[in-house]
Parts: structure tokens; C-alpha cells; sequence
């Protein structure tokens, strides 16, 4: 099953089945996906992201393989939607489009073996980690770069676990052109490996994400560009880019 | 005024004000403060701290001073309140106090000019930023170092910004004896020039923290220590430590 949360025409926010037809359902209720305003697919407290988790990408961002999973974090200011205009931060030459597969937490859990790991997992949805290179490469801890507001936008489905293949392709496509590929089983750290390491430190909660790090091919947004990003099985995430005025 | 957030003998949980004679009060209601679980003083949705801006702390960690301010991130799960116990990370050998003036915002804001930026605040409070050394200074993003369950104690109060001296001390106590010591005028970056650099990329919440750095002094927490963090003018912040067993 593939669910998305949204926003009824009545403002009631429904959290309703997606189907391929165009519509999603709730309640006995059917809407058209364009009469409704499509919401984040969870609500978290954090997103925790992962760096150089993918081995090509790290190669042309010229950077050196972790030894672990290299983490870092995106606040709730950063979240925002299917359809919602990534706004390029005023000033900032070069913010860049990162794909990724986003894992969603289903409950409350620390210390989860990785052998146990599926079973604090509620779905998989795609996460653009939105990426400002011009603050990101002169500061250590990536907060300009990484965690304005806006630079995760999610959705739109959050997938049931069995939609997801062990190789799904991970891919970005700006003004229906691609630019980045990959394939899931490149991942450094596999998804039960890097809820076992986040979790040996930090308490996830339900909504919470864990997201798994970008494929090669990381180029500059522009204004006026759409970009989609999209994850087998999983679906695509489409977003409109302008420039912000301050 | 001085209020305290704290959960009632019923399990109410109220936002009171704190008396100098040991008490708390409610609604009428007087309340011993030994008779109550005291709360975190907010439920930020992030905290945004500040690193290296008191040039002897800096220079005691060996580090250049920033030409900006240095910001990372502790998300929610971070957060404990006055008595709560610190654990120090199971395997961890260097899990080190830092003392920290933190403000809390009162109200939605982005783009704040500092010359504005007193109106957003709500109050202030003691942030003691537990740092996981061991982690961090093997990271750059420093998540595991920082972010860890229970590295942000804030408290006991969130104190009116007229209670707090220009040139208030910070400091830190462990079993009585002072570690720690500061004054806010020599804060590199002033707490309305933080908050003007936050705002120009992030959406702060009512309720959300920036915490504005230690001063020199740092040293590693044992089990069984007791730390006070203090602030002239706002409040003692007192946390036991002790190892988590996993």
C-alpha cells in the first residue's frame, strides 16, 4: 500500500490511500489528486541524512569514504512537500539537487539490531536533500548548507516496505532530463546498518527519518527548473525551483 | 518573573512561577518543588547552538576563532530538564560539561534584524551542552558527539530577559568546586547577531533554543559527579551523571 497525508477540500488533513488512477482515497471519500493539497508523509522531530553513502558520489565531490556512516541533520524547519517551490536561498551561487531513498520510522526505538531493524520500519519515501554548496563547503557542521528551511522536501507516498526492490534505482530528473542514477545495493551502509548506528546514539520516533544518502551526478539548480526525483517502487517526488528574494 | 514548566502531583502539566523561598505556584495552587517533577522549560523543535564564542574556550580546544558563527544542531530527543541524569555514553572516555546561556524564542520568525531581534525573545535559561569528545572530534557533523540522547539538560527556568546582566557570569560547578567560568560580554557574537544569523536561514519556532557557546573550562564528567550550570541573573541547573549501561 502507498499512503499519502493531505489536506481535504473541507482542511481536514486525511492520511488516504494513493492510487495509480490519480486519486486518493479516504473515509469512502475519493479526490482527485490536484483538488487537494498534498502534505509531508510524516511529521518529524528530525531527519537524520547520511554523507557519502553512495561510493561514486563521494569520488566527484573529491571526498574520502567513511570509515562509518557520516551523519548529519535536517530540523523540522526543513520539511516541506510534493509540489512545494524549493526556494534557492538569496545569494547562494550553487545549491545543488541530491536524491535519496528515505526510510520512515514506525515507532519509538533506540538500540535496534541491525537484524532487527525492519521491524522499526514503517515505509520508504523519497527525500530531495537540497543542498547549498556555497555555506556547506566553508563550514564543518552542515546547518547553512543542508538545514534551511525547505531543503527536504518529501513524499509524495510513504510505500509500504514489500514495494521497495533491494536494487531500486535512485534518480533525479531535472526538467525531465536524468542527471543522477544509482542503484540501492551501491549503498556503503545498508538501511538496517545505519538505524542500528543512529540508534546506538539517538532515540527515533514515529515519523521520524533516516535518509541514505545521494547517488553521483549532484549538479546546480535554477530558477525556473522542475526537478523529480524518483525512487523505484517507491515514486516521485516533483518540486519546482525559483529563486528566493532574500 | 521566573516560570518553571513542571508536572503537578496529579499529572498536570503546568507552567508556573518559580519563588525564591523553594516553592512554585499555579492557578492558586502552591506547590513545594520537591513535591514536583520539574520539565524542561520548553519543547523546542531544535536547538541551534553556537561553537568556539569565547575565545578561551577556543583556544583551550586548540581551535581558530570563526569568522562567523560556528552552528550545529541538537534535535528534541537531546532534551532533559533540572535533575534529570546525565548518562554518560556506554564506551565513551571523554564526555565533557560545557555551560551555556540559552535563549528561548517567543515567537515564529524568520529574517530578524539584530537590531529587532530582543522582540522575538521570550527568556532565557541554562543549557548545559554535554559533549561526547570521543565522537566529536572524529566527525565533522557532530551528531554522535552532540546529539545524543540527553546532551541538551536546559532549566530549571525560563527567566524574563530583565533578569539577565549584560555582562552575567556562566559557569559550571562539579561537586561544588567551579570549573567554568564566563562572562556574556565576552561573547564573540552577541546573542541579536545569533539570532539575525539563524533567521537568515532557518525558521525558528516559539519554544526553540539558540545556545550561545561555553567558556573555557571544559573538562570530562566522571559517574557519580553532580554539575550545576549557572547563570547570573536566571537559574542553577543541576543534573547527577552517571554511566548508561549500554
Amino acid at each position: 500500500m502507498r499512503q499519502a497525508r493531505f489536506r481535504d477540500p473541507t482542511g481536514a488533513t486525511r492520511t488516504g490511500a494513493w492510487h495509480n488512477d490519480g486519486t486518493l482515497s479516504f473515509g469512502g471519500d475519493v479526490y482527485d489528486r490536484d483538488a487537494v493539497t498534498i502534505l509531508p508523509p510524516c511529521e518529524p522531530s528530525k531527519i537524520v541524512c547520511v554523507g557519502r553513502n553512495y561510493a561514486a558520489h563521494a569520488d566527484e565531490r573529491d571526498e574520502e569514504l567513511p570509515d562509518r556512516p557520516l551523519l548529519f541533520l535536517k530540523p523540522p524547519n526543513a520539511v516541506a512537500a510534493h509540489g512545494d517551490t524549493i526556494r534557492l536561498p538569496a545569494g547562494k551561487e550553487r545549491v545543488e539537487h541530491e536524491c535519496e531513498l528515505a526510510v520512515v520510522i514506525g515507532e519509538q526505538c533506540r538500540h535496534v539490531d541491525s537484524a532487527a531493524a525492519d521491524s522499526v520500519v514503517r515505509g520508504y519515501t523519497c527525500l530531495h536533500d537540497v543542498s547549498n554548496r556555497d555555506d556547506q563547503d566553508r563550514e564543518t557542521n552542515w546547518v547553512r548548507g543542508k538545514a534551511f528551511d525547505g531543503a527536504a522536501p518529501m513524499g509524495p507516498v510513504l510505500a509500504d516496505p514489500e514495494h521497495l526492490p533491494a536494487d531500486a534505482t535512485v534518480e533525479t530528473y531535472v526538467n525531465g532530463e536524468r542527471r543522477q542514477h544509482g542503484t540501492l545495493d551501491q549503498l556503503i551502509f545498508s538501511v538496517p546498518d545505519l538505524i542500528a548506528e543512529v540508534t546506538t546514539y539517538m532515540t527515533l520516533e514515529p515519523g521520524d527519518v533516516v535518509s541514505t544518502g545521494t547517488p553521483a551526478g549532484v549538479a546546480p539548480l535554477a530558477a525556473g527548473d522542475e526537478v523529480r526525483v524518483s525512487v523505484e517502487g517507491v515514486g516521485d517526488l516533483v518540486n519546482p525551483v525559483a529563486r528566493a528574494e532574500q
